[in-house]
């Protein structure tokens, strides 16, 4: 089957939001009166970012949902995508499939498939994503003030787990090993929370490189520093922990620093006024998802890490880099 | 040098244009009001679109201009792109010259770096480009109406006659290589052009796979057919021809085929009605390009093709197919 078969097969579909979608030259989108534009874009990468035997649905799932993560870390809503996809070959079976997990994940969130590329070369993904925002509303990395209280949604670490797992560095039971890499090979854009902190987040991120070097990012922004505890990070290996890589070299440090500096998590981490804590955790009800206030922010510069026995700590890994070592 | 190095030093610069840029997790854009965005997205991969050893800054300069090209079809002035780079090292002196040839195009074009990616893997370049232009005013493929006019800006077939070159099939004589690998690797995006044709042709899409097959795209989406001259395309190769060539197997047919099938060329291909020939001249004047009219849309569909004798002809080459043969 040639590109432009393909194209209209798997990715083609009578537009609905956009002015114009696949097959002329540009798409057309016209955001509404008062709106502006966010854009993010994000490339994936056989080897880097997935495994060759990755099931496409799961991957069409991911390579969107990574995008959707970084519009919910702005408040936008979403709107539309590009997808440019380079293949090895044209596996019609496998971009069926994985078409299907990309616009089942693009239809949750009425955001539709305007245009794209398509050729031959080694797999790789690169979604570029458009949300609206009231002008003036989004969410930024640099508005955290000293006294906020730092926040983060649902579970950190998982993803990390399941891939020390699949790289066989360690093992684990079955049932832990499938819950993990669910959250490793599809992750959950929190777009309802992120719509639901517009006008009440300070600042905001996606923690997909580590929280502690995320973080980071907002703390260099804000000109601020930080305290983190981490015993008030969400635990995340509950009862079910093998206990044969419990008490391993991994042990609990696998889990603090999976937690703190795993990647690919894929939350929200952000900070509001501590005297909004309420109304942060109305937000986090709202939207049905889980948010832990976790830290607060500081005058004083520089991450303060509080251990297990509250006195400061150094982190064992550092945030993933993607020219870096891990 | 770690990835927010790289981005830091060699991509992240002041804001202009757009609301916000580079460093958060998404960059904001608000067009003008009446204005819709245009959006394309163009993959650039090293074995297919480009060799492994060519020069960097002029692979910044093609991977931009392939999409401002987009831009130009549309008839969109050029306002910001996102670019997502995968590399399979932190090479400070190729990325160095890559962002230097990438920026000057943007820089004369006034379109601004808002976000992207960077990682590691095999080389590819995805970018998406952004350009505004007034509600309903876009030039589309969709357009053409019987007895327009056909035309085409510049010279079309040099970057296949170069690539033939550089792929050891053919030889050229050292001056006409130089002139046409130039084109082949650093086009001419035909922004003026474009926006000197909206309200004035009917419809336009850039070259990139070759004028009949994308001829045929406009043709498909318009619901018409065509007649093209081929004695009236832009002569391809002036006297500097070299004998040896000239007579070999290729001969005469690669220049027709080049110019008719080649591809890679970045020239508008667009229709206009007959009766606005002058003012499709002028709009070639007043945007500095060279405009040839090579045919007309007829009612009945199809697409022919008149030789050197004014007969119908049959092509040799197909259009360029990224999942093809060739």
């Amino acid at each position: 089957m040639g590109e432009f078969d393909l194209i209209r097969r798997y990715f083609q579909r009578p537009v609905r939001r956009a002015v114009l979608g696949v097959g002329d030259d540009c798409a057309l989108l016209a955001p509404a009166a008062g709106m502006q534009l966010a854009i993010s874009s994000d490339m994936l990468v056989q080897g880097r970012h997935f495994f060759a035997d990755v099931n496409p649905r799961l991957l069409g799932h991911k390579a969107l949902a990574v995008n959707l993560s970084d519009l919910a870390a702005s408040g936008a809503r979403p709107l539309a995508f590009t997808l440019a996809l380079s293949l090895p070959q044209a596996d019609e079976a496998w971009i069926s499939d994985f078409s299907q997990g990309l616009l089942a994940l693009a239809d949750a969130h009425e955001c539709e498939l305007i245009g794209g590329d398509t050729t031959g070369g080694p797999l790789n993904i690169c979604i570029t994503v458009f949300g609206e925002v009231p002008a003036g509303q989004a969410l930024l990395r640099s508005g955290a003030r000293a006294g906020d209280e730092i926040w983060v949604s649902g579970q950190l670490g998982d993803a990390r787990l399941a891939l020390e797992a699949l790289l066989g560095k360690i093992t684990l039971p079955p049932e832990l090993l499938a819950q993990t890499r669910q959250r490793l090979e599809a992750p959950t854009p929190r777009v309802a929370l992120g719509l639901a902190l517009r006008g009440l987040a300070s600042s905001a991120l996606d923690v997909s490189d580590g929280l502690l070097g995320d973080l980071g990012h907002i703390l260099e922004l804000s000109g601020v520093g930080a305290t983190v505890d981490s015993r008030l990070t969400t635990p995340l290996i509950a009862a079910s922990v093998n206990p044969l890589w419990a008490t391993s070299q991994f042990g609990l440090d696998l889990q603090q620093q999976c937690t703190l500096a795993g990647g690919d998590d894929y939350e929200l981490c952000f900070t509001a006024p501590a005297q909004r804590h309420a109304e942060v955790l109305a937000a986090g009800l709202a939207s049905g998802t889980a948010v832990s206030c976790i830290g607060r922010i500081d005058a004083k510069p520089g991450l303060r890490l509080l251990g297990a026995d509250g006195q400061a700590m150094q982190p064992l890994w550092q945030s993933f880099d993607h020219f870096g070592v891990n």
